[in-house]
């Protein structure tokens, strides 16, 4: 089937327009039609191959939302008409030990939303959201909640789980004192998802005009990194911190700011970080870790999470032709706080 | 009550035997002749003003075990002829959060063994174990176990606990795969720990050369961290891993061999260490930890697990007046694996 898409053609090169081959639906397939996608950081990394080479043509996009148009003959759990959501990848191998503990997202084997090799197509590569429409297996298809404004799910499939699944890992809960470093795309769910689960959020940030805005998103309190009175104040407060910093940067400073035997998980720096001092974590038996999205149940979990306690993401719609600003604008931090793409501007063009 | 010590009298001087006063035995204090002194690494960094001034005369010695010859008259856990021993620490606040919960390593107000201001005396500072003897509030004296063998329990009460804490605090049981990087003091009490935990043990070196050592400590296997080959079989493979190294270090390597969810302790680096790159926490949900000795309850444990399990550590045994000839070798890394100091020889100088 061929559909419309956005697509790269190079490292350096503009998307624009093209036509794309979806495979036909097979017998546990579902063929969704694409109302919304998100744009999200690693789409702009991967197009610019900050990451290694991309497959070209190029077409990102892991934070999707439509509707099902066709459903394979095999498929139990979706039909046509339902809204349906697909996040960061689309298979895996349902057999390794990450597989049978629904940790998909760490399968050694599994198939990412766009750029993987597609072992369904010979010799082909996966397209992302940026297009018409999507066919996926239904067992990496997710179920949006009726209670969800459809327009603004899209970045729950990335920036939500991303960010839901350390909380939940970690069991933030009632009453803990969690720390949300850096307000992106990221930290700005992080804020929202660890008010609702019910802890008092501190919005931790290097600008003071980011201040109102944070609190504006759920956080009672902000610190600000670079004050360092309030630094020390604040040391050996929290219970859990956020780390979203999607670059390299000094792990130190927040270190501090975990009570004995609390956890800083990381969730955007993936390249070299400063260098920690071995006393901040072996002093107070402190721990940092890294967490990565979330497995498919874990992200359903999220998303009926966000309908029952109606948090959704702030977004800015956008026309499928803006797709090149709005990657200048997310490379400069410039959007409250993420991009989603109406798709209807695709399919009319 | 005066008492003959090894002391340094500065940063740069041997120590040599001088006269000390020890406090008199107040009602739960316990006063104890010393048998054997450990000599730990941290004594030399003391001394030589590595972690800043040690107020002078400085008498080193954290590893103490001793007989108890006299105590107070409201002391109920200990009498006369008791085999006991002293770590770390000698008090602590016993009212905040860490003393409440048997943590009392992490108190803010604790009293070291050696080098701290002394609140039971006025202006001192405290004295540690390269003496006759001393006198310990007895709540901070663990009890020997008769099954021990007396003359190796002294490096139990910091290498020991060092590495029994974390292997315990992470749940280390039967057919886990642990990794002890680096073979000294602190590395060989983690081989013989885990072993006994019945963990399935490797050691983890750079020195080809210590492969028969480790094994005849009990570790199954010896990974040399140099040969790239061999790392990169045993990438993710480790279900917990104890990292010794006492200097700043690349973890990358180390990390990369850890499971998927799995946690890399440290008990030695308290210094800056090179970068990590988050990918290898953030795509494997990893963790990097610290640990401190540990508290006096789990010390207590420590001494009953290796009674129980027959461990003890591997000594050399020396005289006191070869306290400095110990210190080199020991920075020489030149010792398997922990000098203890038979302090019949301070007594009969």
């Amino acid at each position: 089937m061929k559909v419309k898409a956005y697509a790269s053609h190079g490292e350096k090169e503009d998307l624009k327009q093209i036509e794309i081959d979806r495979r036909d639906v097979g017998e546990n397939d579902v063929e969704i039609d694409i109302h919304y996608c998100g744009v999200c950081h690693s789409d702009i990394h991967h197009v610019q191959g900050d990451w290694g080479d991309a497959p070209r043509p190029a077409v990102p996009g892991h934070e999707i939302v439509g509707l099902v148009t066709k459903v394979g003959s095999g498929v139990k759990n979706h039909k046509e008409g339902d809204k349906v959501g697909v996040g960061c990848f689309v298979d895996s191998c349902r057999t390794c030990n990450p597989c049978e503990n629904d940790q998909e997202q760490f399968c050694s084997d599994g198939t990412q939303t766009y750029g993987s090799k597609d072992k369904k197509i010979e010799g082909n590569h996966t397209f992302g959201g940026y297009s018409e429409k999507i066919v996926v297996d239904e067992n990496y298809v997710l179920k949006v909640p009726e209670k969800l404004d459809f327009k603004k799910v899209a970045p729950l499939l990335c920036a939500g789980i991303t960010t839901f699944s350390p909380l939940n890992h970690w069991n933030v809960k009632k009453g803990d004192k969690v720390g949300v470093v850096g307000l992106g795309g990221l930290g700005h769910m992080g804020v929202k998802l660890a008010n609702a689960m019910g802890a008092k959020v501190t919005m931790i940030t290097t600008s003071p005009g980011k201040a109102e805005d944070a609190k504006a998103l759920g956080a009672t309190d902000v610190l600000i990194s670079k004050d360092e009175d309030a630094m020390k104040k604040a040391a050996e407060s929290f219970d859990f911190i956020l780390n979203t910093i999607p670059v390299g940067h000094d792990m130190n400073p927040y270190v501090k700011l975990l009570k004995i035997d609390k956890t800083m998980c990381l969730v955007g720096a993936i390249e070299d970080l400063d260098p920690l001092n071995g006393a901040n974590i072996i002093l107070r038996r402190k721990s940092i870790a890294g967490s990565l999205i979330g497995g498919i149940k874990e992200t359903q979990k999220m998303l009926d999470f966000c309908a029952e306690n109606n948090v959704h993401p702030d977004i800015e719609m956008i026309n499928i032709q803006d797709i090149n600003k709005a990657f200048e604008r997310v490379k400069g931090n410039d959007v409250k706080y993420r991009f989603v793409i109406d798709m209807k501007s695709l399919k009319e063009a």
